[in-house]
This record gives structure tokens, C-alpha cells and sequence, in this order.
């Protein structure tokens, strides 16, 4: 439970108070399981001064416990209730954060019970989330375990001729019988398919020469991570294998840079500048990485307009890719951290390209 | 593609423009499938003149084909070219409807933009949505057979001793094998869990003397069916085969109120009466039904308060159950559409207490 770091922040900002609906932030904030409220208003008031309550329908009763709540029942008007909590915390007026994923209907609702001047709460959330703490660290650390040994599974399964929606399957279910569950839909892109870095896993089977990427993650107990790893089928064609090696060499390149003190977009142009000089610039069309935590896209983001400065408990992926239409492409990605001022693997699975 | 529809609607109120975000709405508006456009600006503008434009991120350009639409580059601010479709679409001012989920955010960046007057799109939209044509029936009947399939399928299987959740997974995948997916999470509820008819399925083993609820649905291009059968291990409890028996009647009798001209509310009366009557009042603890579509849940409501009157093409959930803690539960669920002035189920699974 982040609250009352929370608190400490709100109080040396220039907000009176936040309104936060049901998310990954309110998870964060309170450690509440409140992931699906529907279309019932549900959302927490934090005031600068320090209080805070949380107005929930009445159907979790049993789950928000010793928690500072005030239900409402089917039939009676939310907004009411809402109302009368911005009322006890003196904020029917002032500089709200709003949560960012908040329902317009919601929020709609809420305009009508005061004179707000609003902002998405992201903006002073994303200075606490970007910073793991111990117990977070650990966590990641399990997510990542979870898909290292996922890898060792896929390895060790008989892979050719398998549909690529097959095998994404197969790597959901592995997946979910380790952990929460997936971090988002894992990619098999196959082949030519290799070309697009979203790639939705379709009908295309494995076959021999190919090269094949493979990107997943998943989640344990909310927290994710994220891993890229392309292998072989057979002899793969020259150019492919040239072009594996310069993504892994760019990774690591890329990895070798992080430290504190340094911009995040110092890491990306470690590993954009390697595959430019390369010749394949212009093939390696997205950012080096993203911050990994309850939610797999957060701060910092790494690229070329990475302003902010790493520190020690940050985590994110490094995964340059190079993608060639019509021909297939390569991504290597792994999750990191930094911990006394260095960079540190999170994910660990085999690196050098693997012919199966 | 329902726009001139929903043009034609607009055209008829006193709303002078929509804001769209994706969502449901979106798809059914205008068959884009724009489904995950995450934290990007991505918003249709419709206004009342007939007039309409959609703003996306210039990642969908391959996805948007033949449709009026402005695309914005990472790098570039969504919201000046949003404020641009206002500017030529005169609708910088206004009474204006908005997707009810669109997230708090852009609604936030597109208050700066003009003086509107905020309204939720469902207040309109719901009118279209629930009426529905022959082709949403079809797609509806087809996610309906999945459903009838997977339950024989789920017969078919040894399912003594095996847990909640891992037959949970097991229905999930072959509604998977057979539609676009689940349209909600399974739900498998054991024995005493039957009490809950929310249960997340867990640990418990079926075993002898259970009576088991499982509830589950699928998307056919995105139509959604949902059902739900409770059936029994051996020889149920006597109580529990008497409140079979109760909500099997309750469903039929729910069922043959259904025709066009009558409202919704009176289909709920027929269910509730009937387990008052039995002596069940107390444990009957939701509304007998619920609208389906493109949503799993969506207008009309079968509900106390159901004051929408039922007329062709609306299709709709019955599905009365019994709650009593301590002991277990039945609930069974059928989807109905109204045809000719009177119910039909589309779905069409067995009824009768099944023991295994």
C-alpha cells in the first residue's frame, strides 16, 4: 500500500486532491482487489490535508475491509454519496487529479457536483511508479522467472508445422499455469511475418528457414514482464543471421549503458546508433523499451525523447528489433533494472540465436 | 455500418454533435476494427448535420480504408487536430454526446478545446443498439450454438475430481476452438459456491452429490451469447432438487410472458412471483436478465425496474437462480430474441436436471 507516499506528494504539489477509479493506480495505492466495478461508480477521494475515503458499490463489502469506504446499494444515486465524501473532505472545488482510465459517464457525473479544474493523475503517479521498491523488485523478479521458463518449455516442444495461433496459445497456457495470467495477446510471427513488430499470430505454420519471433509476458500477483526472443528453424537465410547479430550486439549495447544518473534516451541511441551504423537504421522503427510494472507500457519510456534520468529500482525492456518487409525480422528484448547504479537482467533465457 | 441510422437519431434530438472513442459503439457504427488504440486519441466526431470524421493514430492507416479520417504521427499533439474536425465540422460549441467510456484523459484534453454541454452517447445510443436487424440476429444465434455445443462437449468429458478453475480453462478453450473467444470470464461454482453467483472459479474439486453452475459465453464477430446450466454429481440434496425444480419453472414461466407490446419488467415479475410463491423470494438476489449484443450486458435490462417495452429483434438473457448460503445454488439461462410478437430461445440446451 503506496498511500501514504502518495499523500506526501499530493501535500508538496499544487493539487488538493485526487479521484481515482479502479486501475492499476488504485490497486497500488490501496492494495484493494477492486479490477472490475463495471459501469458502477466506484472511485477513491484523496484530499491534500491527508483523508481519503472510497465510495464502492455495495457488492464489495466483503472485499474492502478496514478501509475507509461508503458503499451504495443498487437503486440509490451515486453521485449523492460521492457528493456528500467531497463535502467531509473539503473538495468540491480545487486542482483535481483525475485518474487517467476514468469513465467519461463518470466523470460526466462528478462535473455536475462542483468547480473543478482537472488533471490526469498520471502526471504526479507516473514520479512514484517509476520507482520499484524492494517488494515490487522481487515480484518483477517472479514475473521474469515465469517467462524464462516458459522459453525452456517452448524449446522443448516439437515445434514445426505448428500454426502460429497454436503456439501462442500454447505459450497463454503455459504461461497461466505459473502465474496471473498474461501480460498481454503473445506474438508468434513467423517468417515474413517477422517484418511486423504487432504481428497478430495467424494460420502461417512453422516451417523449416524460418525465423521466428516470439514476444510474451506475465503477470504475478499484478506485476508483469516482458520478454523478445527470435530463434531459427534450420539455416537461416544470410541476411537474417546478419541481421540477428547486429540486434543482439545493439541489446547489448544498449544493456551496457544503463546507469543512474544517465537519460533514458541515452540507453535508446546506445542501441539505435549500433543498428544505424549497421546499414539498418531505417528497419528499427520503434523505441528501444518501456518501464514494466502493474501495467507493461509505464515510465520510463526508452527512446528518443527519453527526458527522464534512471535511477536505482527502475525496470524496463531493452528490445531493439530490425524489420525488413517481405523478408522477416529480429527482436531480442529483456527486462531490466537498476540497482547500485548499474543495469541488471531481469530475464535471463538464452540469447545467442538458437537453430532448432 | 449503423450511421445513417445514427445520424438519422441525431438528427431527431436535441444533441448537436457525438464524440466516439472505440469501444463497442464504434464498431457498430462503423465496422473499424479499432479495438485497442490504448492511450493514442483515437475519437469519431459525428454531428447532427450528418457530417462525420474520425480521428487515429497513423498505426491504424492500414486498418481505416474508405472511411473520412484524419491520422496523427507520435510526435505530433492529437489534440490540435482534433480541435481542427471541430473547427470544420462547427462543433467547437454545444450539447454533445460522448462514448461513455471514453477515458478521462482525452475527455479532459477535449474540455480545452470548446464550451460543450456533456452528455453520456448511451442515453442515444441504447435506442439503436437494443433493436437489433436480422443480420446482428444471425451473428447472435451463432454465438448462441456455440455455447449449446460447448455444453455438450463439457458432458462429454470426466469431470469428477477435476477443479473449478481447470474446467474453467477447459470451456474457455473450446469456446475459443469455435468463436472469436470468451465474452466473459467462465464461471464453474461447486457445491456450497453455488451460493455465489459471481464465484471466480478456485481450487475445489467436483465431487459426488454437487450440484455445479456453470455459466459461460462466446463473441461471434463480436455478438455475444451466455448461458448457463447447473447440473448435478449422482443424487442431489432433496432441497437442492426441489429449487432445481423452482428456477426451471421460473425461467419457463418468465419465458412465455415474453412478447412484443409488454414491459420488460413483467418478464422479471413472472420469474420473481414464481419463486416467492415457491418460498424462495429472499435468495432470488439479481435481475432475471439482461440485454446482449455487441455488449454482454446492455439494454434492455430484465429487471424490477424494466420500463423499456420489448418489441422484435431485441435479444435478451432469462436467467432467474436460487441462492442459499451455506448450501448451494441453481441458476439456468437462456437467450432470447422476441420474433413474430413472442420469445424464441436461442439458445437451446437441455433443461432437465442432468446427472452425471
Amino acid at each position: 500500500m503506496h498511500l501514504n507516499k502518495f499523500v506526501s506528494l499530493l501535500k508538496g504539489s499544487n493539487f488538493d486532491g485526487a479521484f481515482i477509479s479502479p486501475g492499476t493506480n488504485l490497486y497500488y495505492l490501496t492494495g484493494l482487489r477492486i479490477h472490475e466495478a463495471g459501469e458502477r461508480l466506484t472511485a477513491l477521494v484523496v484530499s491534500a490535508d491527508g483523508d481519503y475515503r472510497l465510495l464502492a458499490p455495495s457488492l464489495y463489502e466483503n472485499v474492502v475491509r478496514e478501509f475507509p469506504a461508503t458503499f451504495w446499494h443498487d437503486g440509490e444515486n451515486p453521485y449523492e454519496k460521492f457528493a456528500k465524501i467531497l463535502r467531509e473532505l473539503d473538495l468540491l472545488s480545487g486542482r483535481i487529479l483525475v485518474e487517467d482510465t476514468m469513465r467519461a459517464d463518470w466523470l460526466i457525473g462528478i462535473l455536475k457536483l462542483g468547480g473543478f479544474e482537472l488533471h490526469p493523475l498520471s502526471v504526479l503517479m507516473r514520479e512514484l511508479r517509476m520507482r520499484k521498491d524492494d517488494e515490487e523488485i522481487k515480484l518483477l523478479i517472479k514475473a521474469a522467472r515465469v517467462v524464462d521458463e516458459v522459453f525452456e518449455e517452448i524449446l522443448s516442444m516439437n515445434l514445426l508445422g505448428m500454426r502460429e495461433r497454436d503456439l501462442a496459445l500454447k505459450i497463454e497456457l503455459l504461461i497461466r499455469e505459473r502465474s496471473d495470467g498474461i501480460s498481454f495477446e503473445p506474438i508468434v510471427a513467423s517468417g515474413e511475418n517477422g517484418a511486423n513488430p504487432h504481428h497478430a499470430p495467424g494460420e502461417r505454420k512453422l516451417k523449416k528457414g524460418d525465423l521466428v519471433t516470439l514476444d510474451y509476458g506475465a503477470k504475478y500477483r499484478g506485476y508483469c514482464s516482458d520478454i523478445t526472443r527470435t530463434i531459427a528453424f534450420g539455416k537461416p537465410d544470410e541476411k537474417l543471421a546478419e541481421i540477428y547479430e547486429v540486434v543482439k550486439n545493439a541489446q547489448e549495447n544498449a544493456f551496457k549503458t544503463v546507469r543512474a544518473g544517465i537519460k533514458a534516451k541515452e540507453v535508446d541511441k546506445a542501441a539505435r546508433d549500433y543498428i544505424a551504423e549497421a546499414g539498418y537504421g531505417e528497419y528499427f522503427t520503434h523505441r528501444t523499451g518501456h518501464g514494466l510494472g502493474l501495467d507493461v507500457h509505464e515510465e520510463p519510456y526508452i527512446g528518443p525523447d527519453g527526458e527522464v534520468i534512471l535511477e536505482n529500482g527502475m525496470v524496463f525492456t531493452i528490445e531493439p528489433g530490425i524489420y525488413v518487409p517481405g523478408l522477416g525480422g529480429v527482436r531480442i528484448e529483456d527486462d531490466i533494472t537498476v540497482i547500485n547504479g548499474k543495469g541488471k537482467r531481469l530475464t535471463k533465457a538464452e540469447k545467442e540465436l538458437i537453430r532448432l
